[in-house]
């Protein structure tokens, strides 16, 4: 908190896309949301190519606060993700334009979820360390990235969480990066941000995959239908990877 | 599962409101959209006065998928929370009627963070035990309700979450009650809720009241400030627990 950070304002793009998973937004986003309380030197704006209300894949839409053009340069990048509508949004040169645009001048670029696919789909994962949604994990070094199975992975200027709500354990740790631990703590007790799955933690040996791998072949073969070159590359990885898990089983 | 109820159409309304927390409501929909995915007879919507494009408390507005008018009876009611706007809803005389016309209906009534208040306010804690978001904890007995210190509560058909963040943990607790631990264990490895807290659990004898005290005042201040007798009764609440946390401290 030096007098020279806490003058200059700094800016969190949160990029929003047709279909996307507004969980990986919005949890992000209520971390940051409380640094921007305590430092108001920090302006979070969730941009989109249009000031248009977007269907996500939950029964809402979300209005953004301002359009690409209006913030080509954030400091911090934020890309969350989604099913189908994520790789869909791999073939939409605007979007992946804008990625590249902002990647460029970002001080820290980070994604939730399959947001880092998209990442990849704009060409920044080449020979950088990754995760994304488990169920796609294998997608990573289609686009040149070492896929790594944690919650968040840090990689230089590149932060990527792993699925969903994975969002909210990176964005704290993005606050500690950019505030430190303290303000961390205090975004943390805002969000009230002292988990309790009712189940406990995954029990990663008793995955689901035989309901997830079809899922994640259809997000991939349906999003990239106009796509078949890339779309054939993808699938042919996650068969690898659900032969895999039938190996695996034996 | 039984057959009966794997046939029969099941609501599940989330109530939208201006400058609500957009987690309190993102949150368990993650959750509940999974349980949508696995069991189709599971109908989420999220609900509002109109089809309008609602502020939120983070920069992104909110449309809803239907207006109460059309879901006046759903068979779980979900209200999420917020600052200052949750305080002000507590006037909403068209909110509140709603809230009591779904809840004399639903088969279980959920809220998140400051929801809890709003039930409150709709008359419908009376005599029961809930809980919300931290900092405002003591105000539930204002409504009539037994304020208890846990990550969600269950009274009956009403299950309240703490703030924030806890909706997840509570929206899971909900996918079990319906449809078992098999099926919301799918919900959560579809969210890939394994959750990490960079910091850890929360220190609750740390907690930063010095901060949020203030902030809780001027949320219940500035929110009821056209209705003085309720402001000044809740008002009177918070400084009782202000002045516990400091000699507490002493």
């Amino acid at each position: 908190m030096s007098t020279e950070t806490s003058t200059e304002t700094k800016t969190i793009a949160a990029v929003l896309f047709p279909g996307m998973t507004p969980v990986d937004l919005v949890g992000p986003l209520t971390a940051l949301g409380m640094l921007e309380w305590l430092m108001p030197q920090y302006k979070v704006k969730v941009v989109a190519e249009r000031m248009d209300a977007y269907q996500t894949d939950i029964p809402l839409r979300i209005t953004p606060s301002h359009t690409f053009a209006q913030v080509p340069s954030p400091d911090v990048l934020l890309v969350p993700g989604g099913a189908t509508p994520a790789f869909r949004a791999m073939a939409d040169e605007t979007l992946l334009d804008y990625l590249r645009g902002a990647a460029a001048q970002a001080e820290i670029i980070t994604s939730v979820c399959s947001g880092s696919l998209l990442l990849g789909a704009a060409g920044l994962l080449k020979g950088r360390e990754a995760t994304t949604h488990w169920t796609v994990l294998d997608l990573l070094p289609e686009f040149g990235a070492t896929p790594v199975r944690r919650r968040w992975v840090r990689d230089g200027d590149l932060l990527t969480a792993a699925g969903a709500s994975a969002g909210i354990d990176m964005a704290l740790h993005l606050v500690s990066m950019l505030e430190g631990d303290e303000v961390a703590r205090l975004a943390q007790f805002g969000a009230e941000y002292d988990p309790e799955p009712p189940l406990g933690p995954l029990d990663w040996d008793a995955a689901p995959h035989e309901l997830f791998a079809p899922a994640a072949e259809s997000w991939v073969g349906d999003g990239l239908a106009g796509h078949p070159e890339l779309r054939s590359r993808l699938l042919a990885r996650l068969s690898a990877e659900s032969r895999g898990f039938v190996e695996a089983r034996r």
